[in-house]
């Protein structure tokens, strides 16, 4: 899926001198139909990204010789449906979300250098745990077959984090690789929240042919109570089908929250389906408990484009309220989604 | 003006992979001096988009084969004499009026598959009625000179709708074609205005040599009473001059407002000579109405850049106050807009 | 470090029509590791643009032939430590200020025509002061090295001005060229303060191998008091070391405001070693001074690629609180600054 613009030096200069220059760019529109309904509200929209974020990349890699490269990643999510693009954090905590709409490079914004000894990322960049969300991981990612698991997250840095440092080190050992990571969350000094936003974390990978594991850690301070990300992830492909899981445990304070998934995806041809049954569960009054089922298919048009569809079921137990994205439901009361979209990588 | 970059994989990846991968990135930027007046107040301004709207463009097509093709265009304009952006709407309603300022894709943001059957768009469309007010009929369409009929629109989806999914057939019969396409309000159920902002509407054409035609039908559901938008155009080049029209009907509840506009356009080796007389009028006390004379030249200096002036005049009779954007004029008077400018192609 | 996507026609199409046809797009991520602190609050954080702008470009020629062209230059601003964008101005006054984060051409967002005579551009352009304060003059220009001269600008035009007219002469007798522009503030008529934020200025400048120099003159608008902006820039290149200075006069009304720099740049191999000493003074009660002293180094890996870091002080006295960004410090008292980054230009 990689591309690359071909860059060519202004007609007059030394070609030679920037040979190697590039800039890539590249995106992903994704729009769907989506009928979601609870039992107070239902709702027939169109909605971005239920097979992959729609997103605009522009992104490239430069040869520094021996060995080494920089490197740049700046990507921007934007809600397809409408136009509009969807908002960052300044400060990885609540208080710097900052309004949608507006273009940002919400979904990535680093400068790095690499080289066989691993890379260092500056900037906005995914948060250790990120990638035990990803599709490797969880077959649907994103749209109404995402796992429940990764509803109502308390820590902000759960996917991404600003301010950040990164180190990522090359596969070693056949496959193992490390990613330690750490952000600021840049208050003022002196007052009782100063450390407030700033934290770290780190993730242990395994990446080989048919299997893939990683577990990760991530804090960031808060003087209420800091927020805590456990999670775990393993994936077997043995061949007709792929299995999946991943499980995270989310605290801040007093407040705990816990969850899982398990995943099938079966391709056949150039259809893809998949399964996947996931729950979330919080200490709160009750313990409310939420478990979701979604089948979904993915029907692949060419290596870029797609056509897929999707069904999922909530169900609430304990006073759970847990429902699709724009509808409501009541406590113990189920709720449903659909959506059939069109996802094209450019 | 259609330019394609070419996107080629990354040196070491198989080439025939990829080798229809393509993103098209132009645009346009056009700014000009401004000079309007009213009865009140006057103004000498810079202002983007007198000839044709500043805009950054994002597109591209993917052969599918068997004759089927996937395609996306993300289409965002802005304020070239300030540097900002323009707004969108999430939801088809005044509520869903997105800040301005910010990157947004207001335009058009959608996603596609094609063949010989047509095309099935999904996202943020251009709607029905948006072809009978562009340089097809109107040949200002935009600044001073854009038809008077144009103005003061009842209809949110005028020009674009967002949330929308619509069908555009293929050119048949020697020329004609159609466009259907339904747009969502996303509220939630339950209430009154659920159903606020849903509509949809549609477009037969005729476009075939000298001669195009057009004719459309939209209607945006609110509770207070739906937003009806009629709109006919009509175009026929003789030769040494073109001749167009364009004329509509908006009625929201007892609201009701109707335009015209007819049009002359001579070109005359690179240069082109337009005019057009264009008038309104609402069904408030006294039955206001407007009327605008617009005189026009674009002088092309190459296929891509050119440079324009226009001058034109509005009068208003039956308490009408209709007057040029950045002033305004007593009832009853007059208002006059000249402007002079630049508009480039990339 | 210019590059060119090359834009070819779709295939089918006649090449030969668009054979000059050309969008650059290029930009610069730079971020890095800040350590600020005053006699009140410190802090660590990840900054963007130590070095240079993180920004994103979009810009183009057009051969119009017999010695004509048409250019275009878009520019955007962005934060890559979050992913945010910067703010422009619609008005050229404190009142236009746009809202950050949400992507906008805030840099330079203009349309020009160019030939043998010059070029005027119209659109947001650097005002003539502009280059007084870029890396010509200030070898730091940025960062916790930029020239405290720059700091606390009473004129919101000292860099870029909304609404402008430009002319940029050839450079003529071996070196000289003028730099003259008009901005308009936009403000309805009939008001005492509808002439705020017009006004305009000019740049006299010599630029010839070793040898550079500058004279700007500006002057804004306001009912309260037009916002004057003088300021004089000088640099020659003795061969291993490079000597620069700039300086400039500001007041509005009664408030008056001055600053000088000067600084020297000297090359070793890849590695460039700067430092400066600029100050700062006001006409407010004690007469506020600030003096800060700045030593960095910037080690180049590539044309595009370097690894920086700068070490700054800054003393006060007279009362005054010169700082930092993100920290603030007592009356007389100093305020350290440190940053180490990497800044890649692509």
């Amino acid at each position: 899926m990689k591309k690359i613009i071909l860059l060519l030096p202004i007609v007059g200069a030394a070609v030679a001198a920037h040979a190697q220059s590039s800039v890539t760019l590249q995106g992903t529109v994704d729009i769907g139909v989506n009928y979601v309904k609870g039992s107070r509200t239902s709702l027939t929209q169109l909605m971005s990204g239920g097979n992959a974020t729609s997103k605009l990349v522009f992104r490239g890699i430069e040869d520094l010789g021996g060995g080494m490269y920089a490197m740049y990643w700046l990507e921007s999510g934007f809600n397809a449906d409408n136009g509009t693009f969807q908002a960052s954090n300044t400060n990885n905590q609540p208080s710097g979300a900052t309004p949608a709409n507006g273009m940002s490079f919400n979904r990535r914004s680093i400068v790095g250098i690499g080289g066989s000894w691993g890379e260092i990322h500056l900037g906005r960049d995914w948060s250790p745990s990120y990638e035990t969300y990803t599709g490797k991981f969880d077959p649907f990612a994103l749209g109404v077959g995402l796992g429940l698991n990764y509803a109502g997250g308390i820590n902000p840095n759960q996917v991404r984090a600003s301010n950040a440092i990164a180190y990522i080190s090359p596969k070693v050992f056949g496959g193992f690789s490390v990613n330690a990571q750490h952000w600021r969350g840049e208050n003022a000094s002196g007052t009782a929240t100063s450390g407030d936003g700033t934290g770290g974390g780190g993730r242990l990978m395994y990446d080989n042919g048919p299997f893939a594991a990683a577990a990760t850690f991530m804090r960031t301070k808060y003087a209420a109570g800091s927020a805590i990300y456990r999670s775990l992830a393993g994936a077997y492909d043995f061949g007709p089908a792929r299995f999946s899981f991943n499980a995270n445990k989310d605290q801040q304070g007093t407040l705990k929250q816990s969850g899982w998934m398990v995943a099938l995806t079966v391709p056949i041809g150039v259809t893809q389906f998949k399964g996947s049954y996931s729950g979330i569960r919080t200490n709160q009054a009750g313990d409310p408990e939420g478990k979701k089922l979604a089948l979904g298919v993915v029907y692949n048009l060419s290596k870029r484009t797609a056509v897929y569809s999707t069904l999922a079921v909530i169900r609430n137990s304990g006073g759970g309220t847990y429902a699709f994205s724009g509808v409501t439901t009541a406590p113990n009361r189920s709720s449903t989604g659909f959506d059939l979209g069109i996802r094209h990588h450019f």
